[in-house]
């Protein structure tokens, strides 16, 4: 089964398939066939019409969003819509994303619609992995805002300046350089138990000396994200977390060299995960080190140590080592790398210096 | 099968259940249960004890947020995350979320875990719905701060202003204010076409003299969030503009009324569209007539015409009323409602005269 977007707008194959029809319910994936931004949408696909089932909220929306070859069909309700479901997609097997559809949706249709369903292939996973020349380019803008308000909030990062300042500074920065906003929810994680968390919320605690600040930020644009991590000290910090982090940065600059078409995302986790390794710091590293980045934050290729892909042009990744220790502290460098015909180039362009500006 | 929270910390009971274990993977339920606020975990409660499954990115933090009587259970992987499943969860039918999980997470489990997975009991949806008092105290200081960053932003609401400036000064108000940030993608939709999409994203659109404004705003507080919508004139609208616009208000009224313990929501829902209906405008109303707001801005009870909820106290729902015809524009009003013992209160507090200040 393929599915191919031509330049005018969209074209749908379902030759090679074994199915009659395509239920797309993944929305980033129903965003990037047709245009469509709701937050509600299925879009269905068989061998005669594509239809766009939405509810009353999105239906003006979507007939303005979607190609015109796509049938808008409003439905005002949950149940409303797996009735129309088995409207349009009137014979045959329908092939559905169980990765996203959850198991009552499922059962929910299988009963209603009364037919056969089987999981959609698996290279439906891969549909918005290879970036096209305007996706690349919207992210690298995105990119560019992000490293452009860093840089601008940079001189935020001192003594007495808290965690939300920052956040808030950052993200109203972002939206000035022509962001729709952040691309999550920005982390400002200062001193040495809250640095030491990946995932911390921008609280009122206020940077002192000694802290180690990780600062992970993006821009959402268009409806694609960027991804990016800075870590600072403000003033002089323990002489272990300078080593730790000239050991995190030749990980990451390791792992990054490596990035080019047709390598296995393992070796590259694998050949970072070394240079901590060597350093007796690989159990501080506590998560994966990357992940594809499109209109989600989190997409494939995912990069760690179970995760079998192997990188192609047009893949977006972040490279994104950790180390932290509760008590100590944390931090954390990522960068967004494209992946080229023959090798990779950095989307992000913030320096790696960690100290603050005085 | 019952979970309570006690005011220490939380019990659960699994009295009365057909089954050994109960798998907790909607993020919403775990934080209401534990405390716990990352983007990835499982509660796993047996008869015998409760875990917290979770990745390397927020076991520090799983830590320092849950009861000490949950073990937290780092998880390197999704993978590793089923297989720990099936060590904590060491006997039994396990009851999972089957409107939570997905298609092929329940497969994982089932595969990998080998074990009988059963729906978990119907009750478990409304696990949230009646709120604590600190949880009214919170989601009444979400709504004020949407109130207080409204009265502040409306005399943007002038020509020559565009969407997302008033987007972006509302949200930036808030966080002022003290909220986390914005409880949903904040609606500022201007004009005869903006303002008919009742989910519309914010452009550089500028407003113009007869403009409906829809604002759609509300602020998120420790994870809760308030929901409000205003509709505001530039100048002289259409005469059949401001027609419409008493008649959604006498609608929104009518329903708001109706708001108490014991009364069916279909019934709420038909009385607002019976008035609209009276003056042949129901036809414009394409969506439900609201939600239930807590840890989640849509969740139960919803309010519509297929909806079989009955009004409990603690609940906190939307009336929102809305009217939209492409070319001519839209409106919709909304308030932010808690169920009483004996009646409502009304939790939003923005006025509703629609004229913008000169």
């Amino acid at each position: 089964m393929t599915i191919a977007r031509d330049r005018c707008g969209l074209a749908f194959t379902l030759a090679g398939s074994d199915h009659d029809v395509l239920l797309l319910s993944a929305l980033e994936d129903v965003r990037w066939c047709t245009g469509f931004t709701g937050s509600n949408g299925w879009l269905v696909i068989s061998r005669e019409s594509t239809a766009l089932l939405t509810d009353g909220r999105y239906t003006e929306q979507a007939r303005a969003e979607v190609p015109v070859s796509i049938d808008v069909v409003e439905c005002r309700s949950a149940g409303a819509m797996v009735e129309a479901l088995g409207r349009v997609a009137s014979s045959g097997t329908i092939a559905v994303q169980e990765g996203d559809l959850t198991v009552s949706a499922w059962r929910g249709i299988a009963k209603t619609v009364g037919r056969r369903l089987a999981p959609a292939s698996g290279e439906l996973a891969d549909l918005r992995r290879a970036k096209t020349d305007s996706e690349i380019s919207i992210i690298r803008r995105a990119a560019r805002i992000a490293d452009d308000a860093l840089a601008s909030c940079v001189e935020l990062l001192r003594p007495g300046s808290s965690e939300r300042l920052v956040r808030d500074a950052l993200e109203s920065r972002m939206r000035e350089l022509g962001a729709d906003g952040p691309s999550y929810d920005t982390i400002v994680a200062g001193g040495p138990i809250n640095s030491a968390r990946p995932h911390h919320r921008p609280t009122e605690r206020t940077f002192q000396a000694a802290d180690s600040i990780v600062v992970d930020v993006g821009a959402l644009v268009d409806g694609y994200h960027s991804d990016m991590t800075r870590t600072f000290f403000v003033g002089e910090p323990a002489p272990e977390m300078l080593v730790w982090y000239d050991t995190l940065l030749e990980a990451q600059s390791t792992a990054i060299d490596l990035v080019e078409p047709g390598r296995a995302v393992r070796e590259i986790d694998a050949a970072c995960r070394e240079v901590l390794t060597r350093a007796g710091l690989a159990e501080y590293f506590t998560h994966g080190l990357g992940h594809g980045v499109g209109l989600l934050i989190h997409e494939n290729p995912y990069i760690n140590q179970s995760a079998t892909a192997v990188l192609r042009p047009g893949d977006v990744v972040t490279i994104e080592p950790g180390l932290y220790r509760g008590g100590l502290g944390g931090m954390r460098i990522e960068d967004l790398i494209l992946v080229t015909e023959s090798s990779h180039e950095n989307l992000t362009s913030s320096p790696k210096d960690p100290r603050c500006p005085r």
